[in-house]
């Protein structure tokens, strides 16, 4: 069996790594030949929205998924006329523009920031004055990473900010005095079935990821689990889906979706009995899901523009690099290592030693 | 970096599956088309010993190593002329030939059956004379899997049975009346550092490894990682390395080693916090070797002949397929599943579902 993917990144390489002990061939779409991906299958270098290229892509795969949420919601359309493609693509073009997504969450009852429709400098003064601030300020399509966002700390702050975050659509969100940012992922499969793995605990450095880590939180996790349900029910989504929460008095504050396996869900590599990686490509293979219990007590960082001293690094016991094969660049992210343990102590341990080896460059 | 492997079989195929995520991509030479391992890496189809395919895969690589004994020594001698060539090609000869393989046991001190050299139905007939019957005649080189031996059971099997065997160089060895069979997974860095994995049980079928578990008995343990470093130290080893004993009387007793990432050691993957395969690659690669701490409760089952249902075998809780993407065939090795679980008695029941499904064809 092939399954076709589009997009070449890591996310795509590590799809690629999960699907092929399941005896799946990977094939992906990328206009980059530099694509970390293309060492762990077959790739096919064009943009995601070149008719050949996605006729090539389509060729002797019996499913198709994609690996990020830029690619074109109608190249996905495309695709599943003649094949499964999952996850669908309204679900891709719904997470792909902020405002769609957050009035899904509203017309859903799920709990979000308060949040308006930005189309030039005069609803965004009109919100302002709505909403008040602080607020963030985000473009509705293409951001990621924190990159196409402004926070308006106070009312002075809107003058000017439409065409400084390039006169495209935004939305404005009140913003959230959260204790934390958690993660849940979720799974859907083609027949409704549904798991999760525990929820994720998020630390971010100027925006970017950082650190990830499954807590236990009984409460927290089945208000998660309802949610992402809900908008996975919804959508009819098949795959895996990731949803940021923020979180305010033991209640969760939907931020986003993001359609697909996600950097707060790579510890699932090691740390879960099926990472979220095999469980997307069987749940677009039509493949029973599989168990998300979780492998003792874990961890994840992200390597960010600089690798540290592998040999260091690697002297660690229960250290797993995950190293994507891209060239350092300040901000980019290049890696990422999951930290295993027997008990949390050991854990703690072993993270120390960790944080005191990466260099991460953030390059702000 | 770039790695080079003698040999595309499956355990090509988990080398490069523990390489890419260390950033190493690998590349193979194998005169089939059809190898398994050029699902995840480059494949130069070229015989073993063909001067061309050794320059092929030497270009562009840091380091080179095989994945089976039957490669020619004077290939990897050849490579590591011009870059560092692991394990050794000494190791390998060693290990290629039963007889010297033997000696070397014996010179070593080194508990083994007592065994002969043959080189016609003479000198057969007199090793019969001197070490009775039970005994078994197995082909110096290029057996594996339980071909190429017969079983004496009296004196008047070994009549003909030099010929039967194709006249080759044979080594008749004492039936040893074992109790169970063990293997010992060791790695030895280029600095001679050492690491063991737990000592393995292993169950055969019909010649054919059917299962195998990691178990505690520090007694066993401590005298296996005595012979296997050894053993490693003479050869001036590099890279993982399995040594098959039989268990009598609480001792044991060397049967054979195999100077490569070895089938008993499949559950490693999941099972150890870092894989045969990835120490392997680290010891070939020149990085510290990794922890062979065991993760939970694990065991694994060789798929051989024919698939099971795949659907049923991944509906069940902790079980991690590796399919390599050969044809059915029988008694061949197609895949293998390890079973995960938190506990011994969560084992149990996980491997009771898994033997249920099985269909391993032998072919016999």
């Amino acid at each position: 069996m092939k399954l076709g993917v589009v997009g070449g990144g890591q996310l795509g390489r590590m799809l690629a790594q999960a699907a092929l002990p399941l005896g799946i061939e990977t094939k992906f779409l990328d206009p980059s030949a530099q694509s970390c991906a293309a060492a762990a299958g077959q790739l096919i270098c064009a943009a995601y929205d070149d008719a050949e290229g996605i006729q090539q892509l389509s060729e002797g795969v019996s499913a198709v998924t994609f690996e990020f949420e830029n690619v074109p919601p109608l190249t996905v359309e495309k695709l599943s006329q003649s094949l499964p493609a999952y996850p669908p693509a309204n679900a891709l073009a719904t997470a792909r523009d902020r405002w769609v997504e957050k009035s899904m969450f509203r017309d859903l009852g799920i709990d979000t920031p308060a949040f308006e429709k930005i189309d030039d400098q005069e609803t965004l003064d009109a919100a302002v004055e709505r909403l008040g601030c602080p607020a963030v300020l985000k473009t509705r399509t293409l951001g990621y990473d924190g990159k196409g966002q402004k926070v308006l700390r106070s009312t002075q702050d809107a003058a000017g900010a439409f065409a400084f975050l390039g006169s495209v659509p935004l939305i404005m969100e009140s913003f959230v005095e959260f204790e934390y940012e958690v993660s849940c992922i979720g799974v859907r499969s083609a027949s409704g079935d549904c798991v999760f793995y525990p929820l994720i605990h998020n630390e971010h450095r100027q925006g970017i990821l950082y650190r990830s880590q499954p807590i236990l939180n009984s409460s927290l996790q089945s208000q998660a689990e309802s949610v992402v349900k809900k908008v996975m029910d919804s959508l009819n989504y098949v795959g895996t889906l990731a949803f940021e929460f923020f979180v305010k008095d033991d209640q969760l504050i939907a931020n986003e979706i993001a359609p697909r396996v996600h950097n707060s869900g790579h510890w699932t590599i090691e740390g879960s009995a099926t990472s979220q990686f095999e469980n997307h490509v069987r749940a677009v293979a039509g493949l029973p899901l599989g168990s998300t219990e979780t492998r003792g007590d874990v961890a994840m960082y992200n390597i960010i523009g600089k690798l540290p001293v592998i040999e260091k690094i690697l002297a660690i016991p229960g250290v797993h690099l995950h190293n994507y094969g891209k060239s350092e660049r300040a901000g980019r992210k290049i890696a990422h290592l999951t930290v295993t343990s027997e008990s949390a102590e050991q854990l703690n341990s072993r993270c120390s030693q960790v944080e005191a080896l990466l260099v991460n460059d953030l390059g702000v």
